[in-house]
């Protein structure tokens, strides 16, 4: 790895050309979701400035908020100390997920393995930076 | 998926029987790292409230801060609607990265694809509330 190589010589992709960005909305910090890239899809995220994953169910790019309009603008991208996972630190236009929810991460799981399907508020006070 | 159902029920686990794990700090909003665990880490980070990691390249336990006394307490457990990810609330003891860092997430990727080694602090005002 050199100061400057090319992103492509660099980061660990899976077997399947893969690597797992996970999107936190930039100033109150709640981590939205999580999905895939591949070389091409974070290209076009660097290109356009707006966040573009890769539909492993479709095999195609998944343009965020191509229908919906939440899209994602981007503020920088980040990698981890192994270069096999991206934090893509994101503007999120509305809601992150399909269910009409802000975060995807919606749901509990108790300390006895129970999971509780009820919506609850993301935890302690990460979520109302941009309200102080 | 019922409303209390085991937890083993119903997350979606790989076909090598693992799911994703962000780690981020309850307070301060920092994305520390991303692993994996498998059922019976879960199930342990679950039991005891100390997080417990699945090892790919060991294929064991990683019980995180057992060589280096940096510890994540489990604060709470959120999973996706995909039920395919997995959210860990922990209150990390000193770093979490292996470089020494908070957060395994120092490097950026800049707009042109060119990678910087450089380590850059936490972006924007997330990591700061513990301070507000």
């Amino acid at each position: 790895m050199t100061d400057t190589a090319p992103l492509h010589e660099t980061l660990q992709f899976t077997a399947d050309g893969l690597i797992p960005a996970i999107a936190q909305q930039f100033d109150t910090g709640e981590v939205l979701m999580m999905a895939w890239m591949n070389k091409d899809s974070l290209a076009e995220t660097l290109a356009t400035g707006r966040v573009c994953y890769w539909s492993r169910s479709r095999r195609a790019f998944w343009r965020k908020g191509d229908t919906s309009s939440h899209i994602q603008t981007l503020v920088e991208l980040r990698y981890d100390c192994d270069a096999d996972t991206i934090l893509v630190l994101v503007d999120q236009n509305g809601a992150a997920c399909h269910e009409g929810s802000r975060s995807c991460f919606t749901r509990k799981l108790d300390t006895d393995g129970r999971l509780s399907r009820a919506e609850t508020a993301y935890p302690t006070n990460i979520g109302t930076n941009a309200q102080l």
